[in-house]
């Protein structure tokens, strides 16, 4: 028997990817960058046993069983499989025992953050541990689980190449900068309450591709763009290119979904006031301090530097008041004195009460790792 | 003394007009098409006196004076002038006589409904009734009034053609179809309740043109395909391609807005909650038989056939409850029994209360006319 445990964590989308060119190989139409969170404050940690007395493959998500006849976990597993038998680091009887997955984050599911990068990242690190070939290119794998997972096998920011390829295998996520290369970085989601039913991101995604005129302008035109800002703003540390291209490819991803049949709407208007507060507060900064970006759901994240976390932080509780605000449940991640936060800038007004759920205080952070 | 009174509708748009060319002389950058709602429900109402006696050009909106020093004002008066005086229908010392403008809507100003499309067309064919050119092409006047202004000259259904000329003489309004060409056409504005501070649509549409990477595809590229399909379905009384092409023309309007830096946010929950219901509507039905488009602001306008009217009254009523249904300042327009509305399918449940403030129920409707 041989049992091995990992976390991976989660990364969060600067330029987003939106749009497949192949459905099954989870191909996509443009690069995207992101950058991968501290697995101290958000991460999925897999336990993955193998032996030969295991009469079926078991996957138990968060405490509950879950049936394995899922075709992409499947295949994520046949093809770490085919890795190990041709790198032959594993004993061949080994490859052919059944497996028990036991798999939980350390962030509610009911987040609403996307569990499925964090989630199969980790599921395809620890097999790549357990059959010995942790060491290989695993990001073409993880992502025939779920497009963005295969950023999460980096730390730091993480580029996920589209490639050219038919069979995918240039499709793969590439380091572009290790997890301390800025580390005045820091990231804080806000969890905005919502109660409309989700759209599935593939669902829209591939919705998106049938019908929306713009996607294909945005895919082989503005993303290129927004990537090579965005690189070069990251190599050079300049926070005000990287907040600007942060924001203006979230609004435009956001706007294919709206230009999508029919539209696919991800924010609410809790997540349009975060958008106004953002630039507010950059306005009265002369400056971009502060960039928001939104995947497929209302929760904000932004993107800053640790010197405006205080202000940021007061504003957005001055602009959101709370009832648990002072409770250690509201403001998660990297300790915070309430108490001690500066006053917001008067020209803020509160929202209605409770609009958020809770704030995640976090950072740039470390790829998969294997536990003892 | 001369006095004349006119009347001139409200329209509005199923292709949208979204950036100019020419912020000067208010040339698009791509056609636009509408339809003219009756003047029996929305219109505007000015009355001009000109006499030699007046010492200054005034101007009376809503019963409040106003100043003059307008440009787009002044110079819609000296176009019309310039057109009369070479028309020769006129004594010439009449044009150099100050003019007295009264113009009231008989709809709330709060309604968000824009009035500046039926005020300019108003103004502009009061004018050219008092100096006797009327009959002449005067849209292009109206249009540097205010750019959907020129609409609002004709009956029926409307198209902008954008023009190609620098000085803009070709950007004109035509008539597509008369008042009465589909006469089961009905409109349905849902006049939404909305707290949020406007972004006014000349600023947000400058800001679109400059930031916008999708908007130059949008009018380039997709606004042709769309004018072409809708002028198509209108002509064959195709309800079908006529609503889904409203629909996407006004999903990629508001998803050029979203892709503007920093966005402009017009549609809020409670506009993209009426989305849904028109979609489900539509797919229990497995046709389109109602369709949406929005403006630069939250209120719905529905375009559906007569027949429909009941139905979609009684979804409306019932996804959106409010305390003033049944009072006749609830819904406006042509008269509607509500006790006599259908149930609604029992799929659709209630949002939150009184998210309406009140619904028009109107038609396509004529033009311009001067009253006795």
């Amino acid at each position: 028997m041989l049992s091995v445990t990992c976390i991976a964590p989660v990364n969060i989308a600067v330029i987003k990817y939106w749009g497949k060119r192949d459905e099954d190989l989870i191909l996509p139409l443009n690069d995207s960058v992101s950058a991968t969170l501290s697995t101290d404050h958000l991460c999925t940690k897999t336990t993955i046993t193998t032996s030969d007395s295991l009469t079926e493959n078991k996957i138990v998500l968060n405490g509950k069983e879950e049936s394995f006849e899922n075709p992409r976990l499947i295949r994520c597993l046949e093809e770490v499989r085919k890795k190990a038998d041709a790198a032959n680091k594993c004993r061949k009887d080994i490859l052919k025992w059944n497996i028990k997955v036991t798999t939980e984050n350390n962030f509610p599911t009911a987040a609403g953050l996307a569990s499925s990068a964090s989630g199969y990242a980790c599921f395809v690190y620890t097999l790549a541990c357990l059959y010995g070939i942790e060491d290989q290119e695993i990001s073409s794998i993880a992502r025939q689980g779920s497009g963005s997972a295969c950023r999460s096998l980096y730390s730091g920011f993480v580029q996920w190449r589209k490639g050219e390829l038919p069979d995918g295998s240039d499709s793969i996520a590439v380091q572009l900068t290790p997890a301390d290369f800025w580390p005045e970085m820091r990231i804080i989601v806000l969890v905005v309450n919502d109660m409309r039913k989700k759209t599935s991101s593939t669902g829209g995604m591939s919705t998106s591709v049938k019908t929306s005129k713009l996607l294909k302008h945005r895919a082989e035109r503005c993303v290129p763009e927004h990537t090579a800002q965005l690189v070069e703003a990251l190599k050079g540390k300049d926070f005000e290119t990287f907040g600007k291209i942060t924001m203006q490819d979230s609004n435009q991803f956001h706007a294919v979904c709206l230009d999508t049949f029919p539209p696919c709407v991800y924010m609410n208007d809790t997540s349009h006031a975060i958008v106004t507060l953002v630039h507010r507060f950059n306005d009265l900064k002369k400056d971009i301090r502060v960039a928001y970006t939104f995947d497929a759901g209302p929760n904000a994240c932004l993107y800053l530097l640790e010197k405006d976390v205080p202000e940021v932080l007061a504003t957005v509780n001055k602009v959101f008041p709370n009832d648990a605000l002072g409770s250690p449940e509201y403001i998660k991640g990297i300790p915070v004195e309430v108490s001690q936060l500066p006053a917001a800038d008067e020209q803020f007004c509160a929202n209605g009460q409770n609009q958020l759920k809770y704030i995640i205080n976090t950072r740039v952070g470390e790829g998969p790792k294997r536990l003892a």
